[in-house]
């Protein structure tokens, strides 16, 4: 996946990498959606692959044509139609004369990123070669990465295209250190064999290193710069990451932005402050990293700046060269995602004084109580500090009371025991009453193929446990 | 000058930088020739602004209106119209409200630099805003400047904007280290009193530096990086750097290529070579930086690229968004300089097996002697290693015999004495025999503003000196 960030833009294709964790079915809607030309499989995947081309076949689409990845031993998967490649005796077969294709206009495609489908169906994210390009500048810089670093890959490469540090760690000479399999044992030994100097997660990522076995473990051989989006880091696990020896930077951005768009620029000030301010404000998302024009919180209906108060909470909104061109076939999706000139994040967030934003929720994720809104980040930051609680989400409940209420999903640690009213206790102890759950159920949280917690669920889970009797609170196990 | 790199372009005006050691002569053409509508004038250099009005009063040219920079005391300098303003003052009755205005295109103007004439006239270089940007980005990037920077401003800002760092410190959270004049004992003391992180210059500079009175030294407080250009550092200057403490990166540009263009990207591999091995990979200008789209070695006349094997001799020609958008009101300079479709440089240059390429002298710099090329950098670099010499520039004395001899200009360190022969027999033991120089002329170098040798000067002073008789030695002292 790596070498086809660039033979397949350089023979003057676009590329469109699939999540590896999709069905043979959402592999053939892709494949038929995006009208690939060609499929390259890894041998690990032929199941999958084959059962996509299948369902291709049975509509009557055209399958593209397959480049089968052997083992490295060389045996060839079978299995496959005679008029299949193998990917290494292609090579063997290139001219090495080729002359690079270059795009005609730099705003032509380069790549196409399906978004991870939180709440719907995927949607062909279209990036261009100037925005790639920028985009790839950009994040090497907030990220702080100099000459030849190895960079640990534990962001997949089909997401955004590895946050564009595909094309980063060429430009910057940087040795690229992949895992098939992302474990705590794996990352630790890796950092030491290799020497990491870089790496990339969601707060997930994180979670799996602090929470690792310490047999697990090893020192690092230096500070790891690991550059984490998505969502904040917890606070517990952001001074877990660095007593480790992680250096934690956050960013923040979507499929749509090319992966980074801002970032928590650090102050030197903020240095001083206790643990706990400290890791406030790396929760920010702070500013526009150096290639994108403009971010900025608006109220979506006015389009007016919200005030840079911290408090009065509007819709983060991006415009410049590394936005997405469009949603590919979609020109009606894209349109509503630039309605008024800026794309639109779905995003909520404040406006500090300093100008950094801070993202408070997603805009279908807040629960309206009672008229109030409830910021259910704000809640699950709270629960995050329980000391039994290992994940939690929060989603609204409907009610026929209060309109809503909120409700939490929560996965305890091993060896721990508390109950709902314990849980509700605390938050209340710790947030205005009508923010605390009122209902709390214990389970692991269904997350998506990016480790993103699948809320959609969670609500219709909730939804389903019908209204809650006025003030009265309800467990289930 | 700092505040003036974004005031002016937020304006919607083109900025236009002029070398403070121009005379008042020069001064009103470049007003004349740049059409400025204002200047904003230091009080240091009053008399200078004061020569060049007058000039252009009497050719009866419109002056422009005259902004002036008091003391820091506050005292108003004199002697100006009364239709002038006052710099403080007028930023005082500023809106703060202004809207910014932003260019129509991104390949607008945003500033004008005129080239330090070591050759004939200068000349208007146009910058765009998308040339700045990209150029910016790629010489943090070669110059390995991180977050929030101490820069120390060693290059003249007036000398393609400060090799794009004006912007780039304000790009990276920079602080800004200015000096009133650049000297031995003010660098040491600012990069003590401030903790420079990085800076730069010719390699006069360095040469500054190396060869201070220890009493004005100071240890460093950290590794101090520092960028080199205009001619590669000479070995005993780089070694001698290093042993002080700083960094030294090697970069190869021109005003018409926004500054650095190339650099010399180093391998770690090279670390472990002997000294003079290391000095001569780091005197290569390398690879074009991640702004430049392409930089190559071709023949002048059949613009096929030089095999790479370190022999061929080409010209220097480079292409890409951080090539000059022209000359200004010059279209037959600009013509000819992008003839073929590259920017042709006019420095010659080997390419190495690796792609990396190494200026061997300025086309006009060559001497032909009995029908033999002699790249007088290279003699320059052997001189370099004399222990007497303090400063060399060689070129050519025309010749009836030979059509032209090599003539060395020599500047001897302060308590040696050494004579012609010496210095022949040095090179006779080192290079081949027609490389050695015929002529030895003992003296200080002529340096144009920015502290270039003025090799045009010494060229007349050998011409005068007529033609030397066949293998006879002459010395002039």
């Amino acid at each position: 996946m790596y070498e086809l960030h660039f033979a397949v833009p350089m023979a003057g294709a676009v590329f469109c990498t699939l999540n590896t964790r999709h069905d043979s079915n959402m592999v053939s809607i892709l494949l038929e959606h995006s009208e690939a030309k060609i499929i390259f499989v890894d041998h690990q995947l032929l199941d999958l692959a084959r059962g996509a081309l299948d369902l291709l076949e049975k509509t009557g689409t055209k399958s593209p044509m397959v480049v089968l990845i052997s083992e490295s031993d060389g045996s060839s998967p079978t299995g496959f139609s005679s008029s299949s490649y193998e990917y290494e005796s292609l090579l063997e077969n290139g001219h090495s004369g080729f002359e690079i294709r270059q795009p005609e206009s730099e705003w032509d495609p380069i790549s196409i990123n399906y978004t991870s489908g939180t709440t719907s169906r995927p949607k062909g994210v279209v990036y261009s070669h100037r925005g790639a390009y920028l985009n790839t500048l950009a994040t090497l810089f907030l990220h702080g990465i100099g000459t030849m670093p190895v960079y640990l890959w534990t962001v997949p490469m089909f997401h955004c295209n590895g946050w564009c540090l595909t094309w980063g760690m060429a430009a910057q000479g940087g040795a690229n250190v992949c895992l098939r399999k992302v474990s705590p044992k794996d990352i630790f030994d890796s950092i030491d064999q290799h020497k990491v100097t870089h790496m990339a997660g969601a707060p997930t990522v994180l979670s799996m290193i602090v929470n690792s076995a310490v047999s697990d473990q090893k020192p690092l051989p230096h500070k790891v710069e690991i550059m984490t989006g998505g969502a904040p880091p917890p606070p517990q696990i952001f001074f877990k990451m660095e007593e480790l020896g992680f250096g934690v930077s956050h960013l923040y951005g979507l499929t749509e932005t090319y992966g980074p768009g801002t970032y928590c620029s650090w102050k030197p000030e903020w240095d001083s402050l206790p643990l706990n301010e400290r890791s406030k404000m790396k929760a920010r998302q702070g500013v526009q990293h150096l290639g994108l024009e403009d971010v900025d919180v608006k109220d979506p209906v006015t389009m007016e700046s919200v005030p840079a108060d911290g408090k009065t909470i509007g819709e983060i909104m991006l415009r410049g060269n590394t936005v997405m061109s469009g949603y590919l076939k979609d020109s009606k999706a894209t349109e509503d995602a630039f309605r008024g000139g800026w794309f639109r994040s779905g995003d909520l967030a404040v406006k500090h004084s300093d100008g950094y934003i801070e993202v408070k929720d997603r805009a279908k994720d807040i629960v309206i109580t009672g008229g109030e809104n409830v910021c259910t980040l704000e809640v699950e930051t709270v629960l995050y500090n329980h000391p039994a609680i290992l994940e939690v989400a929060v989603v609204g409940r409907p009610d026929d009371l209060w309109g809503q209420t909120p409700c939490a999903f929560v996965k305890l640690r091993e060896g721990f025991d508390v109950d709902a009213q314990d849980i509700i206790k605390f938050c209340q102890d710790r947030l205005p009453r009508y923010m605390a759950p009122r209902t709390v159920i214990f389970e692991d949280l269904p997350r998506n193929s990016t480790g993103k917690v699948q809320k959609f669920i969670l609500r219709e889970k909730a939804k389903a446990l019908g209204s809650l009797f006025r003030s009265e609170t309800q467990t289930t196990c």
